[in-house]
């Protein structure tokens, strides 16, 4: 790859997440393309942006429905897809996909039937893409607050040292402060696995176990993460960072993620596909739970917090028994 | 030190964290003794004691304003003053304190004039007492959940490995399992640094810079704090034990702290006295803020974060200058 300037970008799914990234990249005015499903939502967009007064603060996006179109001469390709449709999507571009383009996923999550990291499925799904050419971008980013220009951080990490200086440059934006960082498994483990104790914390609410059972389900669940992501070659440090500290707080702690909704709803006696039914996005903590726990099937590490999260949601068992797990501190005794 | 049971526990100060404790040991049938200041307050909690059915579930305590009383043949001696009292509470009491007794510290905080650990400070006033005899019991641990018999986790840390099986044994009990650690430096410097970085989230949350800044001052002020703890010979992973994570994450992340509601005020444009007056309980993280900017003195430290919080706390720094710093990731561009 040479070190050259990227200025026309390709965002892959017009998702709350993509569209806030899509808006932050058209005010450093560059050459933003988002490829959306269906043709009629692409005009719609179109024509809505037309509608907004141009006061030159911030470049036209260019929607469109044309797989082709999107992708001519893309020197950046985002992402935006939840973690589960990555592989379908990535299936569907690659023929796309300029050979030297940057590729930044965004979706959090393992997917659930391999156990496998996006940007292991982007290096499997598009082998004419170098792996060093891959990124991710991860931080404590709630859309709703960064599109209110609410002061954010978040980390671009890659492989090589090139890319992430040249993607970090990108996104990095006033109030957007992007981070480098080399651990791409590290930062992959924590955005993913951030979901499944927010499950669990949502689990706790629900059962209406306090703040102090939450801290000690955070903190042993986050203990279990750094143990699964060393073992996969993550670095500590990573942990705490912003991708990991950093979006395990807004996450977990709070009650807004969509993660934390369902674990209190199960928690609350409700079934899985009763909360799934009821809710128009995804949890992505729901299928990376399951693809924790088959990833465990071949590590053999004792994740306690996270089987149990992981049997409360897919066998039924019942949510007291995290009650009755947490009165021993999750000591067996 | 013998191995001998602890059976003789004296409780130093009735405060709110000392109370939930003396109940707590008093469920295990334990000889409690509670030191009170005024002899009319001890009457009355010994009158009010009466009151309660004897219902055979809790020993009796017994509340007393003699020092000598309080502490003959005590086994273990249980300081719950506030930081900031703890000098002079160990110095007061010292000539009382059996030679052999285990001191246990609850305070979390660094003491404003000197930057001393809480057991430093015990050490140095009561020389008698081996330092192998000084422990400090500390957790993500809410006073009126575990008054409600809620589930929570806390650390026990002593330097002798026999001091902290005898003293965790004291402490652990049903919904409220205790962990050994030989860590003090480490479990002293999380929970008397959370409760800083609790002011500066406060901050935060006064200014309305939404959760994500929040979390970026989080993660970048327990990475400070963590450096702080390492130079101190703190262990890295008591900072994401319950002592660390666990206990930041039920101070910080949500708006229940003390600190907490003293960074959101300061923020809104009172000055510190205004809200130190308009409280009725202390506030760690105040004078631990300055003990930390002391202690930083000779330690020579880059922490931006708790430097700021110092600024605005104590050096009429606009709080505006904290959303300055946040637009560019704490970055001096």
């Amino acid at each position: 790859m040479t070190a050259r300037a990227i200025e026309t970008i390709t965002i892959i799914g017009a998702t709350t997440w993509g569209n806030t990234i899509g808006a932050l990249l058209a005010r450093k005015k560059m050459d933003v393309r988002v490829w959306v499903k269906s043709e009629t939502r692409a005009r719609e967009f179109n024509e809505a942006q037309k509608k907004l007064p141009a006061d030159g603060t911030s470049s036209a996006i260019y929607y469109t429905s044309s797989m082709a179109a999107s992708l001519d001469s893309a020197d950046m390709v985002i992402f935006a897809v939840p973690a589960q449709s990555v592989r379908q999507t990535t299936r569907q571009f690659k023929g796309y996909i300029p050979r030297d383009a940057v590729v930044v996923n965004l979706a959090k999550g393992l997917e659930a039937s391999s156990g496998k990291r996006m940007t292991e499925i982007i290096s499997e799904e598009i082998p004419s893409t170098s792996r060093r050419n891959i990124c991710v971008l991860s931080g404590p980013n709630l859309s709703q607050e960064i599109n209110r220009g609410l002061p954010a951080t978040s980390i671009l990490a890659a492989y090589s040292g090139d890319t992430v200086k040249m993607a970090q440059k990108v996104f990095d934006s006033p109030n957007f402060t992007v981070f480098p960082s080399r651990d791409v498994v590290g930062v992959e483990i924590c955005g993913a696995l951030k979901n499944v104790i927010s499950l669990g914390a949502g689990m706790v609410d629900g059962l209406g176990l306090g703040n102090n059972a939450k801290a000690t389900l955070i903190t042993f669940g986050w203990d279990e993460a750094l143990k699964m992501g060393l073992k996969l070659g993550a670095k500590h440090s990573t942990f705490h960072s912003l991708a990991g500290l950093g979006d395990l707080i807004t996450t977990s702690a709070g009650s807004l993620s969509r993660n934390h909704y369902v674990g209190r709803e199960v928690a609350s006696g409700r079934t899985l596909s009763e909360v799934k039914a009821s809710m128009s996005n995804i949890a992505e903590g729901i299928d990376t739970t399951m693809a924790v726990h088959r990833l465990n099937h071949k590590l053999k590490l004792d994740l306690p917090v996270i089987e149990l999260v992981y049997r409360i949601l897919f066998l039924s068992f019942p949510p007291v028994e995290l009650a009755n797990r947490l009165s021993s501190g999750f000591i067996r005794k």
